[in-house]
């Protein structure tokens, strides 16, 4: 591993791609009412794309969440105080400068980028949202952005999904992207989103840096309530290494190019479809985004049942996937469920040992306080050896359940991030 | 750093030792009341010591501190329940087995060396207390430790600190020692302790192993006052992974052999001196604790002020002990304060940005939701170069404050927990 995730790959991003990135990229089919470019602007990677543009047809919607984080960046602040209207025309995202805690500069650069871009496509500025990733605290050289934008906002294509998802690569091994077909009243619609991840990831009622476009026809108060129900399960249930980024932010613009009928509620039956295929996409790039975890050589599922109630299961199971004990332990093929143990009991949750069993894939390890009776050292070892593990923690004390997804840890991880802003 | 934190030192904790531990070990006076011994029982090591046995005089009272875990250990459940008479007149402590989920079995085993032990010092088993290190949920072959209690216990010598001290290591490189000497209203007094490390280390309002013995005579009621006030700026102020332990146990004793007059009430002035040099000594363990956490290459120290009380502080300080992104810029002499910042918003606690300054040591690196004026890179990173760090961030909120105490984490951190068990 330590080969495979070396400095070289980890600033590069080009040589090496994560063992659990999936085995090819999805074609992403145009959705009406989009266009994407990417260019360089020399943020600060050299010979790469690093600006991506969307350009949204007129009476597009929007949607967001964004991260919990008190020191949130500039773009964040911009997107939150822009979105109550609920209109966008543009999409600007960079990476390798997350434009957070850049003080007065910083936003005075979030405003300049939003008034080049609105001046190119043609809108307001407030229509213009906004998206910064990468090293925090560094001033964020707007003019090298600005100065490629109306460039951009020309070479904009319908088929330029895949550029744009390179271009706001960080220390990811791969663009990620997800595309579904929906039909909302008989009415097909297309649902595209793409990710960037791999570290500083543990969501907070939002999530890293995504978006999620659609040519449906849907109201500002039907996106937003789709959205925040599907996040749940898919962004706000990952994470690779427990720190929350100041810039998470995940976007779902709705064109209104297609030719559903309008609806007023998000409880409409007539939505079970395109929330089914949107929670899809965003479960996809959810964990497109953990299989690109800093170092991560296994994706890990945890899976607590029978809690008091799912609010706690869910800190049971972050508890765990957030465990460095663990995650080391995974890392290693070691069948550790002690550490397992351990974790349940660090959460704070109420648990009692003695009810509690454990499985590795198929394979029980503990039960009602104890090792398993029939405990097998070399099933439970070969249930943790693979590429992917599932981990499921039965508490026997109420209904509540949870499922997150995380990686392990590894020596990559840590080459990655003693050196990232070198 | 790898290779001096190998796999094989981390097994045998005898070839390399961690580049923070002390320069030399303290001598250890005797403390009137106290005999030690330690032994090969073979629990899970082979060719080193593993038990340790302290005999203590009659009269003796306790006091002690626990682990909030939910899923504790049967050790720590047995110095719960048995900490109410306050009376001790034995301990008993073995490593490479936690004891930790183990069932009734191990129950059984708790019991099974608590009277063994009070059978060969001539007490009641309730005045035996435990404690046990290692892998969690493998039965404790409790046997093992039984049939040497005996030996042990006529072995016992006043000067077996040290011997006992290494008897409990586990993944520790050094033995961890700490004595002082107080006057109580005049009478001279010692005061000795002992502690183990170096995983798993994220004290709960409780301590991972460390036992502390003095001969002064203090009531069950004062000890466990001053123990309790003890350790909130010691092992409660210290984390190494975030993952707290099943087995944090901190029991102190005192022996009642000084000639000191009874002392009614902790509050009394006659125990300034005593309270200040056992908080030293607790203060000398836990630090020891984190200067040989796994994989430690670097002390750090994290200072919080100005927060909104001292509660938020201490979640700060917390939130970046913890982050493993701040941990690794450390360890590769990153001065990467962004990381800093990211790990105070993601807190919870309440921050403005814009009144935010951190120092890396002397140097000011980030004032008012922006990188310092004066922020030079080359100081900066010496600053984080060295064997110790200090971080410290004013929110100029409030008067809140905390110090907490961690330490880098590196590929050694890895390699130790990557094959633990094995």
């Amino acid at each position: 591993m330590t080969q495979q995730w070396s400095r070289k790959s980890a600033k590069t991003s080009s040589h090496m791609v994560s063992p659990l990135a999936p085995k090819r990229l999805p074609r992403m089919p145009a959705v009406a009412g989009v266009w994407l470019a990417a260019g360089e602007a020399g943020v600060r990677y050299k010979h790469r794309t690093d600006v991506m543009l969307a350009v949204l047809a007129p009476g597009t919607k929007v949607a967001g969440v964004f991260t919990r984080s008190q020191t949130a960046s500039a773009p964040v602040e911009w997107c939150k105080a822009h979105l109550k209207k609920g209109a966008a025309r543009g999409l600007v995202i960079n990476s390798g400068n997350a434009n957070a805690f850049t003080g007065r500069a910083g936003q005075a650069g979030t405003l300049d980028i939003a008034e080049t871009a609105a001046l190119a496509i043609g809108c307001r500025p407030r229509e213009i949202f906004l998206a910064s990733t990468g090293v925090i605290g560094e001033p964020l050289p707007a003019g090298r952005i600005t100065r490629i934008l109306k460039s951009l906002t020309a070479a904009a294509r319908p088929d330029g999904w895949e550029g744009a998802a390179r271009a706001i690569m960080t220390t990811d091994t791969y663009p990620k992207m997800a595309t579904a077909k929906a039909r909302i009243d008989g009415v097909p619609v297309t649902i595209n989103g793409m990710a960037k991840g791999s570290g500083m990831i543990a969501p907070d009622m939002a999530t890293m840096l995504s978006f999620v476009a659609t040519d449906a026809k849907l109201s500002v108060g039907v996106l937003q309530t789709l959205l925040s129900e599907g996040v749940k399960p898919s962004f706000n249930s990952i994470t690779v290494d427990s720190d929350t980024s100041t810039s998470d932010t995940l976007l779902l613009f709705a064109t209104g190019q297609a030719a559903n009928p309008s609806i007023a509620t998000a409880a409409d039956k007539r939505l079970d479809d395109f929330r089914a295929k949107l929670n899809e996409v965003l479960m996809d790039l959810a964990l497109q985004v953990v299989r690109d975890g800093e170092g991560a050589g296994k994706l890990i599922r945890i899976d607590i049942t029978g809690a008091v109630n799912d609010a706690a299961a869910k800190r049971i199971a972050l508890s765990i996937a957030n465990s460095p004990l663990v995650k080391t332990a995974i890392a290693g093929n070691d069948a550790n469920w002690g550490r397992v143990v351990m974790a349940v009991g660090k959460s704070g949750e109420k648990a009692d040992r003695d009810r509690l069993s454990i499985k590795f894939g198929k394979v029980l390890v503990a039960e009602k306080g104890d090792r398993a009776k029939r405990y097998d050292e070399a099933a439970a070892t070969k249930a943790v050896s693979g590429l992917e593990v599932n981990i499921a923690v039965a508490l026997h004390l109420g209904k509540g359940k949870a499922r997150v997804w995380t990686c392990d840890l590894t020596h990559g991880y840590i080459d990655i991030n003693g050196s990232y802003r070198s």
